[in-house]
C-alpha cells in the first residue's frame, strides 16, 4: 500500500505565485471532432453524444459508405467519411478502432494526423471462459504505441470507461461519470478535459502522463466484471476532486 | 476503445433462478482483523478506521514495541504484536508493507498465514522526477505474488485507493470512496466487501480476478497526479451500481 497523498504540500510551505485554476479550461466549442472507428459501439456512442452537445462531429471508416450510414442515422449534422478524409478534417480526432486495428490504422493515417490533437480511447483486453484481460502492449499502452506511431501528432488518452449502451440509448440525458485524461501537455489535457465535459453529466478529470496509461486503459477488465456482477453499466467518479 | 457491456444479457434471455444479490453480505463484525505493516500511513490509517467501525484489530509489525507504541497511540481497542503473531491471532489479515518487503513478509508467514483471508492492499510504484509510475512484479501484480507465496490462504486485494490523510484524520467521519475487491472465491471477496462497508462512506464493490489485479494497484500512479493536480486527496466511486 502506498499513500496516494505524496504530492501533499505542507501547510507552512513559503507562499508562491497562485497555482493556474485546475478547472478553467478552454472553449472548444469551435473544435471539429474526428472520431476514427466512428461505426462501432463505443466510436458511434461517443459521436452522438459530442454531436448531441453541440459539437461539429465527422465518423470515420476504412469505408466512406458505412461512416456515411452511421453519420446518417444519428443525424445532430454529423459527417461521415473515410479515415484519411475524417482525419484531415478534423482538429481533434479520437482513436476509437479495435486494439486489433490501432497500430496499422495509426501508422497509415500519419500525414493526415500529423499536427492533429490525437485522443486514444483504445483498451488493449483479451477475452476467455474467465472474462477479459488486460493485454500489454510493447510501447506500454495503447496511448504510448499511438505517440510512437505518430510523432507530429499532439496525443492524449481519454474516454476508456464508458458504456457504449448508455452512450448510445437517447432517452438518457446524462451520463454519470468522469473522464480520466492523461497526456504529457497540460494544454492538450485541458482541451481533452472540456470536450468532456461538454457531455451532460461528464466531467474530464486529469489522470497523469502516458506512461500511466497502461492502467487506465485496462481497467475496463475490471468494470466489465462489475457489470456483469451488478448487471450494471458502471462509470467511474473520481472523489475530493 | 471495447465496450463495457459485453455482459449484458439478452432481455428475451429464458427465466433463470434469480441471482443471488451481490449486496447480501456475511456479518464480519466479529472477525479479527491483522494488519501487517499496521505501523506505516496506510496500515495505521486503516486499522484505526477499522477499530473506530467496532473491528477488533491487530497491529503487526516487525518489532512488537513499534506495533505496541501505534496500537496504543490509535485506542479503539487495538493490539500490537510482531508480524507472525499477528498473522496467528487473526482471522484476516491485511498486507499494507512496503512493496519493497512485501515478497519476504509474505514468505516468511506462509505458516502463520495458513487458511487466513488475506487482503493484499500493496501498490508496487516506482517513483521520479515525473512522479510515480507502476512496477510489474513477475507474477503480475502485489496480489498474485502474495497468492503464489501463500498457496495455503485465500489471497484477496482490496483497499487501494485509499489517502491515509483521511484515514488518519479523526476529524473527518466519512471517507467518500467505494473499495475494488479482487479475488477468486466469491464468498472470500464478499467478507472484504463487508469489512470495507463497515467503513463510514465506504463501499466494498467486487471488481474482478486477481488477473486483474495490476491495474487496480497501478491506478495509484494516476489517483498521485490527481492528488496533485488538484490538491485533492481523491477516492474513486463506481457509477451505476
Amino acid at each position: 500500500m502506498t499513500s496516494t497523498d505524496s504530492a501533499q504540500q505542507p501547510t507552512d510551505a513559503p507562499a508562491k505565485a497562485p497555482a493556474k485554476d485546475p478547472w478553467d479550461l478552454p472553449d472548444v466549442s469551435g473544435l471539429v471532432v474526428g472520431v476514427l472507428g466512428g461505426t462501432g459501439p463505443q466510436g458511434k456512442g461517443l459521436a452522438y453524444r459530442l454531436a448531441r452537445a453541440g459539437q461539429k462531429v465527422i465518423i470515420g471508416s476504412r469505408a466512406a459508405e458505412r461512416a456515411q450510414a452511421a453519420a446518417d442515422e444519428l443525424g445532430h449534422g454529423i459527417e461521415g467519411h473515410d479515415n484519411a478524409e475524417t482525419a484531415r478534417r478534423s482538429d481533434l480526432v479520437i482513436v476509437a478502432v479495435p486494439w486489433e486495428g490501432h497500430g496499422k490504422t495509426l501508422e497509415s493515417l500519419r500525414e493526415e494526423l500529423a499536427g492533429k490533437l490525437v485522443v486514444d480511447c483504445v483498451n488493449p483486453l483479451g477475452f476467455d471462459k474467465k472474462g477479459a484481460y488486460a493485454l500489454k502492449p510493447q510501447e506500454g499502452s495503447a496511448a504510448e504505441q499511438a505517440a510512437a506511431l505518430l510523432p507530429d501528432s499532439r496525443v492524449t488518452a481519454a474516454f476508456h470507461h464508458l458504456s457504449a449502451v448508455l452512450l448510445q440509448d437517447p432517452e438518457i440525458a446524462e451520463i454519470d461519470t468522469d473522464v480520466m485524461v492523461l497526456g504529457e501537455v497540460r494544454a492538450d489535457v485541458e482541451i481533452v478535459q472540456a470536450l468532456a465535459g461538454r457531455i451532460p453529466g461528464m466531467r474530464g478529470v486529469f489522470a497523469g502522463r502516458l506512461r500511466n496509461a497502461h492502467q487506465v486503459e485496462s481497467l475496463v477488465a475490471n468494470l466489465i466484471s462489475v457489470n456483469r456482477r451488478y448487471k450494471a453499466h458502471a462509470g467511474l467518479r473520481v472523489t475530493d476532486v
